[in-house]
Order: C-alpha cells, then sequence, then structure tokens
C-alpha cells in the first residue's frame, strides 16, 4: 500500500469558464496523480459578495481579453467552451443559484452522479450542446423539487461559507491538504503550482489517458 | 536556416512581482525557442488607470492570496522574490514611475544591458539582494540624468500607450506575433499557453539550460 492519497476539494460554479476548465483538468488527472479529488458545489456570486472581489468583465478590456482567451483555451484544454449567445441574460441576470443547488441536491443523495451531471451543466450553458448525465427525467424531476428545500440552500450556504474560510475571492478555488497543511489555490491557471505542491507530475491540461496505450 | 523567430513583446514593469516571474521566464525560454524577445519597460499605473484596472490588493483577500501565493512561486520558478518589509510604503506610494524611465533611458542607449539592469531593479525591490548588472556608478549616474528628460519621459509614455493599445490591464503582458497575428496573454501564469500557439515544448518554468550537459 503506497501512502494515502492527498484530499484536494475543487470549489466550483458552473457560471464560470474557468472552473469548467479546472473542474476538467482534475477530473483526468484524479486517475493519474495520487489525489481524492472532492467536488463542491458552491455560489461564485456569495464568493464575490463575501470577498469584495468583482467578475472580470467589470473591467471591460478584461471582459474583451477573457473572450479572446476562452477562445484558445478550449483548444489548448480540449474543452469545448462557447461563450451562450445570451451571455449577460444568462449569466449575469438569471446567475447560478438554481443550477448550484440542484448540484448540491444531487452531491447529498447520489455523489456518485456528481460529476457528470456539473459536466452536463457546463455544456448546457457554455457548449449549447447536451450531453447525457444518464439521468433519468424522472431523476431530474426529483433533484429539481429539493432544490427549494431548506437542508438543499443551507447545504449550498455552508460550502460557499467553507470557500470563503479557505480565503476564496473567486473560482475555481482548489484547496489541497499535503502533509497537514492547507494550501488554498485560484484559477485553472494553478493545476501546475499544485501538481509542484503534491510532487506530481504535470503533463498539460491534456494528460496521456492511463488505458492509453502508447 | 530554419524559419524567422516569432517576435514577442514582453511588458512589465519591476513594481509587479509577477513581472517578474514571467520575465525570469521568458529570458530563460528565449535561448529554447525560436523567438526574439523584445522588452518593453511599462508602467503599471499608467496600464491601471487606462483600462480602470485596480491592484490585487484592493480585495484584501486576493492581497493575502498573493503574499503567500508568491511564497510558493519563488520556489517554484526559483525566483527570490521577497516582498519588502516596507511594501505599502515601496510599492503603493513611491511608485516605479523613476525606476521605469531609468529602464527606458537604458533600453534607448544601450538596449543589450536591459535584461540584467532590471533585473537588478527587481533585486533590489524584492530580494533586497543587491545584485552587480554590471553598471559603473559613472553611467548608473547618467542615465539617472536622463530620467527627467522629455525624451525619456515621452518614451515610457509611448510603450505604456502601445501596450493599452494592445488591451492590456496590468502587467506582466506579452504580445505574441504569430503567422501574422497579434495574440496578448496576460500574466506570468500564460507562458505554457504562449508555448501551444508557438508550437514550442514548454518545460516548465525552470528549463534545463541549452549548456546544461545530461
Amino acid at each position: 500500500m503506497g501512502p494515502a492519497p492527498r484530499v484536494l476539494e475543487l470549489f466550483y460554479d458552473v457560471l464560470s469558464p474557468y472552473s469548467w476548465l479546472g473542474f476538467e483538468v482534475l477530473c483526468r488527472y484524479q486517475h493519474l496523480w495520487n489525489i481524492k479529488l472532492q467536488l463542491r458545489p458552491a455560489l461564485i456570486a456569495g464568493i464575490m459578495k463575501d470577498s469584495g472581489n468583482h467578475p472580470p468583465a467589470a473591467v471591460p478590456r478584461k471582459g474583451q481579453y477573457v473572450y479572446k482567451e476562452i477562445s484558445l483555451l478550449k483548444q489548448f484544454f480540449q474543452v469545448p467552451i462557447r461563450f451562450p449567445k445570451d451571455f449577460s441574460n444568462v449569466v449575469l441576470k438569471k446567475g447560478s443559484t438554481s443550477a448550484m443547488r440542484f448540484l448540491t441536491a444531487v452531491s447529498m443523495e447520489q455523489p456518485e452522479m456528481l460529476e457528470k451531471v456539473s459536466r452536463e451543466l457546463w455544456m448546457r450553458i457554455w457548449s449549447q450542446a447536451a450531453e447525457k448525465a444518464g439521468m433519468s427525467a424522472q431523476q431530474a424531476q426529483h433533484f429539481l423539487e429539493k432544490i427549494s428545500t431548506e437542508q438543499v440552500k443551507n447545504k449550498l450556504k455552508e460550502i460557499t461559507d467553507a470557500a470563503c474560510k479557505y480565503g476564496a475571492f473567486g473560482l475555481p478555488t482548489t484547496v489541497a491538504h499535503v502533509d497537514g497543511k492547507t494550501h488554498m489555490l485560484f484559477g485553472s491557471d494553478r493545476m501546475e503550482l499544485l501538481a509542484y505542491l503534491l510532487g506530481e507530475k504535470w503533463m498539460g491540461p491534456v494528460p496521456p489517458t492511463p488505458n492509453a496505450r502508447l
């Protein structure tokens, strides 16, 4: 038996395209590194408010940069991000409270589904391509009913608060528990630094799959 | 003769520790990749003002994060950054106008010295360790006298404006000219994406030196 896997908590919100990049990279590396990945659906609006931070698009030039950069990063990370046509309506007005409560409900009852369902929500918002998470209409209806319960609302608040207590000011935020120490890393661009902290090998955002025959 | 080297413009300010990281990485890779690195000393305060952006420390939790992260990044990048004891005085009040005008004067008369002198200024502000750039006291005095000339002041303004025209909202900003296209990348954490754009190999922030025998 080797050393115990290090716990990584990934806080994310499906409203954040950079969260999607970080999510896919860690989902790929969870099979390659000695880690235990814990998916922690949180609310980006709550973290921004609590930290006094503002989204990139609050500075117009940053917004333009993000828009251009995402089209490069989607190729480099091989994640099919596209900006929603109705960006300001979907992202800025509608927000993600319902979507993140839905994921919270899934995490509470069927945590083994959380990765696939999270990806499906990103695909819906950011790719306009539906990917089936293998959830029946009946199951989806069940979780939709849960999103207005106090348990689910409180759980999402609790996870968002946990991110804030770690010092989060945006998402994705990764918290690595290594040798009794806690390291909080911000952004999808800190995965190489994370590898350095873990003593694992960084092989870029698209590492070879474990089953691939070379 | 191989293909012509791609021109990379690196806009930087010695007040920015992330600029130092980006600077050292590109100085290392200029001997490994088919690039022509152009060092472009600019004024971060001017870029922040023109873009309406704010420094990370304007959000206290971001400031705390940067402080912690720099101590990890200095190890990972092997750049001896330390926060100045007198951070708020050095960085926030004093600013970098004189330092960047000094570098501008050097770039106008002795561009071959610019890399070393820039590093020496970072070492002074961010490392409290003096590194000799091989400039005599007499030479230094000469450039100090230049910093109040209109030519130098205008040149620094011109370079800062050029960064803004490329869409910069902070530093370091790298502008890569590849196949007739211009790509602006923000941050010391975009060097792996830059490698992808250039079709060059990313070997982490500390690549093997060309002369190292394996």
